[in-house]
Order: C-alpha cells, then sequence, then structure tokens
C-alpha cells in the first residue's frame, strides 16, 4: 500500500552496512510519518510491546524477524538456550496474541532443524519472508473474495457504496491490502465508488487515527465519525455494507472484535444491513463454540481512556480527558453472537457464521471434532 | 445538589450592592469550579450561545432571568421595543432549543403586560423565580416516578442496581436533581445500592465531565466508560435498567437524544433489559408521529469530533486527535423507535412509549389531536 505515493509493506528488510529490520512506528501515525528501526531482538520485543507495531499478523511477522536477528547476533556459542531464551522473551511481549507465539514457534523449530546448514541466517531470512508473503497473499485472497460483495451492491445500486468500519483492520495491521480494508482497496482499484465510514473507535482511536490514514494515503473517500454515530447513519440509508475484522472467532462463528463491535452488529440487524467480518484461518478458535461465555475479554489499562494523544503546536502530546476523582473502566472487545454476523470472509472463500458453514470451508477441523 | 459539599442550583440571583445572576460555569467542569456572573442581557446571551450553561431546562430559565436583568438595566425609554429587541438576542443564541424560545415569550408577555406596575422588576424576578421552581419540581416528580422502578428491581435482585446513562440528562442540564439522574439520586438516598455506568459520550465528552462530576459530588458510585462498552457490559448481566434523558419526543414515542442512544436501546432490547426515557413534558412534540422521518438532526461543528479539551501540567487545554486531512462528520442526535422503549417517565407519572398511553397521560393533547 502506498503511503505518500510510495509503495510500503508496514515491515521489511534494510541491506546495507548492517542488516537492520524497518516498520513504520505507527506510535506517530497520523501525525508524523517515522520509520523505526530494529537491529536487536531486544529491539523486536521494545516494538511489540510498546505498540511501534500492531495487529495480530504485524506482531507474527515482527516477531519472526525477531528470531532472524537473533541468529544474525549470536556468536554460535551455546546456540540452543540461546534460541529459546531469545524465543520466550518475544512471546513475553504480548502474552495473549495466540499468532505471536506460533510464529516464533515455527521459526523457531526451523532454526532447531538448520542449525548446523552453514547458511543458516539466509535460510531462517527466506523462511520469514515466505511466511510474511504468506500473510500478504491471505489478505489479498480476503480482499478478492470481499470485493465480490462489494460489487455484487454496486451492481445493484449503480451508486457510491457506503461500508462502514470499526477499528483497524487494514493493512497497517498487516503486511499489505488488511483484512477488513482488503475488499475495500480491491474495489476502490476496480474502479467501484466507495466510501467508507470510519468509527472513531474509542479508546485507543485507532479507526481515527490508522485506518483515516491508511484510506487516504490510498484516495479511498472517508469520513471519521464518533463510535455514538452509525445506528443514525444506519436508520437513514448512509450505509450499504459494515465490514470489521476479528481478534478471534470460535467455531460456532460467534466474533470476537474491538469493543464497540457488537453495537453495530445491533444496529446493521436492525437495518437490514449486511455485516461481514474478514478473517485470515489462524484467527478461527476451533475449541470453543459459545463466544460470550468462553471468549476472555481483557480488562487494559484505564489511561487508555481517561488520557488522549494530539497534537498542539505541532507537538504530539498527551492530555488527561477525564477527571482523577472518576472510576474508569476499560474493557478491550467485545463479542458480537453469530446470529447477527451476515458472513465470514477468510482465505478460503466466504461461509456463514454457523458450524456447518465454517467446517464446509475448514474440513479438515471435522476430524478434530470428534476429540472436542 | 452538592458540590463540595455545598448545596447549589445551577442558577441563582445575587443581591449585593448590584444585582448579579450566577451560574456555575459548565465549559470547565470537571477540571475547576468557577462561578460565572450575569450581569446584562448580552451576558446571559453569551453564557447561553457559549455553552457556560447548557440543557433545555437550564437554558430557559438562563434566557429568563436575562429577560430580569432587561427589565432592571432599562431606563424605560422605548419599552416595548427595548423588550422586544432583548428578547430577539435571547431567542437568537441558540435558535434550535424550542423550550428557550418558550420561556423567553412567557417572560415577555408577562413584563409587557405589567409594565406599567412600579414594582416591576420585583414581580418580574417572582415571575422567572417561580418558573424556575417549576423545572424544580418536575425534575423532583420525575425522581420520584423513577425511583419506584430502581426500588422494584433491588426489591427483586437485593443486590446493588447498576444503572446505565448516556451523555448529562443531570442536574447540570437542570436547575436541581436532573431528569436521568433523578430517579437515581432519589434511591441514591433511599439508601438503595445504586452504580452508575456513565457513558463518555463522544465528541462532547458530557458524560465523562459533567455526568461523572455531578455523581462523584453526590457521593453515588459510578464508572466511566467509552460509548462502545456499554453491550459488553449488558451480555454479561452487568446493567439492569438503562435511563437516559430527551431533546424531543413524538406522539408515538419516538425519542430523539443525543448521539448513539439508539444504540443503548438496541443492546438492552436484546438482552431484556429495561430502557427508559426521564423527561418534563414539555419535551414532547405532539405535532410529530415518526420521529425517524421528522425529527431533523442537527449537524455541528467537525471541531467537537476533531479537538478534545483536556489536563495538561494543571491547565485546559485543547488538542487536535484527527489529522487535518481526515474529513469528519458530526451528527448531533439520534432517534431512538418508540418499540425499544421500555417507558417514559415524565413529572405526570410513567407511561408506555405509544399514543394511548401517552395521551392517557396527557388527556388534553386529545383535543389537539383532531386538529393534526
Amino acid at each position: 500500500m502506498k503511503i505518500q505515493d510510495k509503495h510500503y509493506h508496514t515491515i521489511w528488510l534494510k541491506v546495507g552496512d548492517k542488516r537492520v529490520v524497518q516498520v513504520i512506528d505507527q506510535r506517530k501515525i497520523p501525525f508524523q510519518f517515522e520509520i523505526f528501526d530494529i537491529a536487536t531482538v531486544d529491539e523486536a520485543c521494545f516494538a511489540i510491546s510498546e505498540m511501534v507495531v500492531r495487529g495480530a499478523p504485524l506482531i507474527g511477522i515482527t516477531a519472526a524477524f525477531g528470531m532472524y536477528l537473533a541468529v544474525l547476533n549470536s556468536d554460535g556459542s551455546d546456540f540452543e538456550n540461546y534460541i529459546a531464551r531469545n524465543a520466550e522473551k518475544l512471546k513475553a511481549t504480548r502474552p495473549t496474541a495466540v499468532n505471536l507465539a506460533f510464529a516464533v514457534d515455527e521459526i523457531s523449530n526451523f532454526i532447531l532443524k538448520n542449525k548446523s546448514r552453514n547458511n543458516l541466517h539466509e535460510l531462517v531470512f527466506e523462511k520469514v519472508e515466505s511466511m510474511k508473503l504468506q500473510e500478504v497473499i491471505n489478505s489479498e485472497r480476503i480482499g478478492e473474495f470481499g470485493l465480490s460483495l462489494i460489487e455484487a451492491i454496486y451492481a445493484r445500486t449503480k451508486q457510491t457504496v457506503n461500508i462502514l468500519t470499526h477499528c483497524n483492520a487494514g493493512w497497517l495491521a498487516c503486511i499489505d491490502w488488511g483484512t477488513a480494508t482488503a475488499p475495500i482497496y480491491k474495489a476502490h482499484l476496480q474502479g467501484i465508488p466507495v466510501h467508507v465510514w470510519v468509527d472513531e473507535t474509542r479508546p485507543r482511536n485507532q479507526g481515527a487515527r490508522l485506518t483515516a490514514f491508511e484510506l487516504g494515503e490510498q484516495g479511498v473517500p472517508h469520513t471519521v465519525i464518533p463510535d455514538n454515530t452509525g445506528g443514525h447513519l444506519m436508520q437513514h440509508g448512509m450505509v450499504d455494507f459494515v465490514i470489521v475484522g476479528s481478534d478471534r472467532t470460535t467455531a460456532g462463528g460467534d466474533v470476537a472484535n474491538k469493543i464497540g463491535t457488537y453495537l453495530k452488529a445491533l444496529a446493521a440487524a436492525d437495518n437490514g444491513i449486511p455485516f461481514y467480518v474478514a478473517l485470515p484461518s489462524s484467527t478461527f478458535d476451533f475449541t470453543m463454540s459459545d463466544g460470550i461465555r468462553e471468549i476472555p475479554i481483557e480488562q487494559r489499562n484505564v489511561v487508555e481512556v481517561a488520557e488522549i494523544e494530539g497534537i498542539i503546536g505541532g507537538q504530539i502530546q498527551t492530555v488527561r480527558i477525564i477527571s482523577e476523582k472518576s472510576p474508569v473502566a476499560n474493557y478491550g472487545f467485545d463479542v458480537t453472537p453469530a446470529r447477527l454476523v451476515t458472513g465470514l470472509i477468510t482465505e478460503r472463500g466466504i461461509c456463514k457464521a454457523n458450524k456447518e458453514s465454517i467446517l464446509d470451508l475448514f474440513p479438515e477441523q471435522k476430524q478434530i471434532k470428534t476429540q472436542w
């Protein structure tokens, strides 16, 4: 995707006198565009834990690059312990991100299997690049499948397709294209007129800060709205399609996503508007069936609600917006029950949000089912 | 109600060497508590248009006090034109506030009817005070009727009653007690354990700033939450009762209120939680029946969304939180259809949100109905 008309991935290797992994510093978007250098495992840990990078697919690939840096910087002594120690360090940065652990384990196993090879760091780099490419392909496929839904709306209405999204399930959370944004970018590139209502997404404002930024840089028409606004727009025919990402989706199609997603799903259902969830298949948790009862909801630091970052006089500053006397709560996610979800868009295709339809797309899970 | 353990109304006359109307400066709450002096009609206009005071009942009474100051400061020349000019000035401050015009007209007519009386300014003051007292009585009655609902929940559960509210329909919007908050204060004073989930209420954050402040000053347990949170709380049995105010309610019971109210009503309905609206009868618009189609929704300045006030280093500062490149929309209100409203709490009693039940409470409107 483009920033200031130049193509970027969210993470890449810079090959100069010294090899450095570079990422877009997402803490400063949209106010400043800066590249952040990662030269060591510790710097990779910092980037993940301090949210220089965020978004499940990007966190996984950043950790994989971290393991590559570990190999690159190794002096070879006590190698197996050295790899294990660094893997644990990376996994501890965001303990709840399932695919972070998955990515680290995959690359660790690869390293240990090939540890006696002469060109080990080259092999590891190729492995990380192929994991990265797989994420790009997943996003592109989600984009192509989702595009068909937007095309169908446009074929019917012959008018700008108004799409509402919540939080940032964009390319900045992935490597390229994004999940919820991928069909939007595909439609825009096809010349289908689209306009995106971007939920601000309190408390961290990832919609206003990240989604609006990336849509703007691609030239996709969009409008930022407070999270309170979507229901009113839907009542007045100003939304044709809702698409969001997911942090975890159960075997029955219940969708955990950023807090507030459920409210938009209710409004979509009340107004007969299709509500889709875009997700790579790694987001499914086939061990769970009742999302509302089973998916643990993280309570995050209340400072995220009580304070906010913005610009004063060209500087990024943090202001306190809630009195220190007021107690505050900060639930990170909610669960949208499957009955409110029109469909799930994965890299394998689109399915309904129910067990049968999901298993048709993931037949290998039918084996596992009997072990539940 | 109390602030720093001292009893206040939101507006009063200070009788010293010079008579001055005083109000609580609501622009600075909760960060600073300051009294704002109004000595002239122009200062009353400033207080209303700059939102030193806000909330329909309080705006009306502030305008009435403005007309009192006009009489007090008159030199008697060209009196009728002088009164008309000042009335127009006050009405122009917030043109959409119906009861502002109503209050100004009522007091203007009173002034003109009594203009030859020697003690005119005393009479006008008494009139304004009686209008103010009527607002207090309306709030108290709403509080008593609403209390019965909270008592019934407590009698059933014998546990802290968790109440969710949106925006500020509190005593700061009125003279005393508030509308949505009145039953909460009454329950708290009765010793019923209550806890209030306070929606932050983007974009102007009246929940986080005003409702949290006034609940805190009364010692009512409460927690500020992002507007995205309510649905999750309701799914998990953490809300027993939802109560909000209204800016306009149709003859059929459709409720216009702060943007985002509709989303909470949907979540309440989806989880079988009672959703009540507290409103003085002046909020009914008996000329309208289909709220979604008929009630005009104000689009407000987008700066309210793109910028936010907070505290840095003890100073109130404004920061920009959305890039200047991002288009923004700011719809002020939404309409909750009557089917999602469990009941309406008025100073006359509680009714269902439908034409028949409303007319049972307001039988005088049955006459008017035939003229529609």
